[in-house]
């Protein structure tokens, strides 16, 4: 099904960094790739951080540090942008936060943050999905009027298992097969809840973006934005190559969560946030800190 | 542990279609990625006898026959050299057989033969190995004097879980942890047999390789010979893009298959010929089809 709701919101309402060409990059494939946002130094104070935070964890039990499935080894931590210092000054990046608000067209905050580390050799395949799918249905998400920033703190090639992405599948809402023919907008969101996109759409999406596969290969730094409804998977990785990443989710305020969109119960807060909502003030990260330290 | 063996052997013994420098290249790297065998024609032509031969094995039962684990579709047909007219002549194809003689210095002949239909959405992965091991152990093969040659028959891109490979990791023998320092080479082949290449010899190959990993990604008739001790694996495939090939292992005539080096019996003959085995004469491929339709 055909999207309805606009890409970028109220184009020009809002000041930022991106230019109109990546505007209309973004609006055309549904992500953006910018590699001069942060200094090499400024990578490096990341993913100190990123990695001090992670060892801090080791060990610890807690609802929003995710371990690897085998050993205990921290693999994620959520709401990095509320329990920790470093990663709430970086969810609130000017360059961040400003661009977030030029493709939103409004004040924006943070609904998912997190910091990821992948190891090396055993890192697993995820499967295609479009993400608005889960926030719509489970966390009651009522617009596609939300933007994933992934800042990618080790470099990515194209054998350690990097993001990939089909240019233009925010354009589609995929249903699931069997679904009757009449059904509506929040019908064929709530069926996928189901199950995963099927081949028959997924060949659809990869013909329409002239059998392109998009993949997020780059040097540590390299931030990503993608639409909420972008489809997007990644293979498994057995190269050495750890991947670690920050990853903030960036939503209009004037989208805020309502009740979920399915029949289930809505989703933890440390995964969807809805409480004491306010906008993002922008600040500069990395001066701050040095104030800070 | 340092390779012994030569990797190019009596080099300048046999004629053959190599140039020097593709000869060096194997040498040096372990594989050799050849893309001016076959014409676009004969791309067709082995595309559409690979398709047919899948076709007519659908529900047939045989041990050559390996379907994929869910569903009845042909995933593998083992033995085509010897029970299929075209996969035997394409198996004798002039070039490659004399590419093979260059390498490997002497008459060859096949240990093992197959052709892989891999679905696209669901290709799993194969984790990295090194071929030798398994026929040295598990099927007798005395020394790394073999070459696999793999046609490829669809486009190899990097999303599609093309095969990777660890250049110049052929030069070294990975031994599994544990292992008493004063093993000797036999010993330490037959401990891989217990299990996979530790991270730690991974790590240390990609080291080596000045962190790389290479890919066989490529036009449809591409040509890859790599050396049986070349360490190499796979990422899984959740594109759609099939991927398809034909495989010949080719082996020196003074290197044929003597009693298992492990304790396990051999393999069936289907996985590892080792009955009356005479030399491949090298003959035109696709001239003689047209004379046998």
């Amino acid at each position: 099904m055909k999207r309805t709701d606009p890409v970028i919101h109220n184009r020009g309402k809002m000041d930022g960094p991106l230019t109109s060409k990546q505007l209309d990059s973004y609006e055309d494939n549904g992500y953006l790739m910018l590699d001069d946002v942060f200094s090499d130094e400024e990578v490096s104070i990341m993913s100190e951080h990123l990695n001090d935070t992670l060892a801090a964890q080791r060990g610890q039990k807690s609802e929003t540090v995710v371990l690897e499935p085998e050993g205990d080894e921290v693999r994620s931590i959520f709401e990095v942008h509320k329990h920790n210092d470093f990663f709430s000054r970086l969810a609130a990046n000017e360059h961040l936060v400003k661009a977030a608000q030029q493709l939103l067209g409004s004040d924006v905050y943070i609904t998912q943050s997190r910091i990821n580390f992948k190891p090396g050799f055993s890192g697993k395949e995820f499967y295609w999905h479009s993400d608005f799918e889960t926030w719509h249905v489970e966390d009651g998400m009522p617009n596609p009027r939300a933007v994933s920033c992934s800042i990618i703190l080790t470099d990515n090639y194209e054998y350690n298992g990097p993001l990939m992405l089909i240019p233009g599948s925010h354009q589609w809402y995929v249903s699931c097969p069997g679904e009757t023919p009449d059904a509506n907008y929040e019908q064929s969101l709530q069926k996928q809840e189901l199950g995963v996109p099927d081949p028959e759409s997924l060949n659809k999406l990869f013909e329409k973006a002239g059998k392109q596969i998009d993949r997020a290969t780059g040097k540590a730094g390299m931030v990503l934005f993608f639409e909420s409804n972008t489809m997007h998977g990644s293979s498994g990785n057995i190269s050495p190559l750890p991947r670690s990443n920050a990853f903030f989710v960036y939503n209009s305020l004037e989208n805020q969560l309502e009740e979920p969109f399915g029949n289930a119960k809505p989703r933890p807060e440390f995964l969807a946030n809805r409480d004491q909502i306010k906008p993002i003030q922008p600040r500069s990260t990395f001066k701050e800190k040095a104030g800070l330290k």
